[in-house]
């Protein structure tokens, strides 16, 4: 996969900055919002940028570790929450519609055949190997999985979504990201492995442990990322990565969900270094991987509510936040439209 | 001021929190969100609530106490944001937009005549008079500016608003809130008086200083809300106050916004104990009274984004976090009804 992603307009984040300061409100005084305003401003090359409407991207797939018994919840409900998500009974589903997101659900490796053409077929292989055992897929599938990601994205765009989220449905997921995550990271696995959808303590134990002995056999190398991807898996977190190069490719900002998501940037910034300057980590999850990822990811996210479920979820809840963020820019008067006198020059008015 | 406010509903809360740990996620992976969500149910009496949409109430008031040059800002800008919010052109105006708020804006106290009919007209008097050297209003004046609140409140509940924003613009307001402050609240004034919209250092040192000449002079007593206020101000604060007492009275959850918001808040709570039952916090301002005055009241913030612009903007921000949390419990489908398998034994699934 190659990416030929354009630099950021740092120039245009200077001008929306100034910008920002000739607003009616005391400069700074819009804190976090002024700043992803003026960011956005960089990523889409416009002083008055425009968020919506978003595009949501569900990549479903399952993952043959889960028969290692890591998961709180059978494979099964990688399917069926799939059908949930076409029937639209998800939390990404009553997230999407508040946000007025253009939503697809990609069926990229669910384990068994999903019939409902809600769903788009793009099944690279029923489910990846247990990469604890052997390679979770070729190279080959983790490339096509890319791919699928990439056109996704593409399309998705081309369709007027002018943000990216994407988010993922897979029982055993978080493993499959925590192993991604430890051969980028020099944390621990204790550090870097959670509970995941909510597993006890001594699961939580035979899950590093899983994780430890998968490490040791594969010796995953990041610096060949399809080679890496193709070793761990899983297909959707590779669809993830590969939809993120096609929206900063296109000028489009990504904004992240939570642990799986923030993988899977990492992922793509193995593709593409300057992918991440196009992403905007939407909150902090729970799982304790994840905080590690987006340290590494060098983002502070915009929310800390305690949310770790994954879909694209905890973006699509962050999303309204850009919006605020665009319409500061777009509405508000300046000091001078709307005669309203500057601070005194005693004020100290800026910092 | 007499407010007879309805006890929260906790069977309520129970209930909907059962209901939210039936919904197709695993349980507690939404956080904040399920807190909310069990929180609103109790204050509306309803296990699937709607916040939507909300009123949001501007109350803008003089301050004499401008006079002792405690802001960046000169007084007659109190005037020219008032025209600015009837022009549509404020951050609240563009935030209140986006929320498809229900906006008023009211004078209950500007110096100035504001000659503009889409502001409401219930001016209590023109400005305090500069609590540093004599009373702020008359305790008459302090119940005429609740009243004020309260009714602007029924009125905007009458007209649909199913949650209270209430914001505010008055230079020297910041002052006027630390002092009330620094009468709840054990913290020396070092901790509390901050730099409001922007103030330098050395102006801060004799913000403080204002503050404590005219503590020593009032002595002002909490206990005796309506004194309290009359002497230290602002009319704007007392409406603050009045109107979320009103709401809580009609079972309408208030989202608070910053500093000030939150003093009113306290204002609010001298009269009924049990209003702050009916409140959210919507984020934790940079001003540092801020802080202090949340843990008086009990609450923890849902935004921590560095604003401290007033107005009722990080209320009207933090405000699709509520709709979020409605959507939740309004259109996720059940484990049952969706047909997905619960945790596995094995897992902890809860916690």
């Amino acid at each position: 996969m190659n990416a030929s992603i354009p630099p950021i307009r740092r120039e245009m984040v200077e001008q929306a900055r100034d910008y920002i300061n000739q607003l009616t409100k005391p400069p700074g005084s819009l804190g976090r919002l002024e700043e992803v305003a003026a960011a956005l401003a960089g990523m889409t090359g416009e002083l008055l940028p425009r968020v919506t409407p978003p595009g949501v991207l569900v990549f479903a797939a399952d993952h043959g570790v889960a028969e290692e018994g890591v998961s709180a919840y059978p494979a099964e409900v990688t399917a069926q929450m799939v059908y949930n998500f076409a029937n639209g009974g998800a939390a990404i589903n009553a997230f999407s519609r508040q946000i007025g997101a253009l939503l697809q659900v990609i069926d990229v490796g669910v384990a068994v055949p999903i019939a409902d053409e809600r769903v788009i077929q793009k099944k690279v292989r029923p489910g990846t190997n247990n990469f604890a055992k052997t390679e979770a897929m070729t190279p080959s599938e983790a490339e096509q999985a890319l791919y699928v990601g990439y056109e996704q994205a593409a399309s998705i765009i081309e369709q007027g979504a002018r943000t990216l989220i994407v988010g993922e449905m897979g029982i055993g997921n978080t493993t499959a990201a925590s192993a991604l995550l430890a051969t980028l990271s020099e944390e621990p696995l204790e550090r870097i492995v959670g509970k995941g959808s909510g597993i006890q303590e001594e699961m939580l134990a035979h899950k590093r442990d899983v994780i430890r002995r998968a490490l040791l056999l594969h010796r995953p190398n990041p610096s060949k990322p399809v080679e890496w991807l193709s070793k761990i898996g899983g297909l959707e977190i590779a669809a993830m990565a590969g939809a993120m190069l096609a929206a900063a490719e296109r000028r489009i900002p990504i904004l992240l969900d939570g642990f799986i998501c923030t993988v899977a940037a990492l992922v793509a910034r193995q593709f593409a270094g300057n992918v991440a300057d196009y992403m905007i980590a939407g909150h902090r999850s729970e799982e304790p991987g994840h905080s590690i990822a987006l340290r590494l990811l060098g983002k502070e996210p915009l929310l800390d509510l305690g949310l770790r479920l994954g879909e694209g979820s905890g973006a699509a809840v962050a999303f309204p936040l850009l919006v605020s963020a665009t319409a500061m820019v777009n509405e508000m008067a300046t000091f001078a439209s709307a005669g309203v006198s500057t601070a005194d020059a005693k004020g100290e008015n800026g910092k």
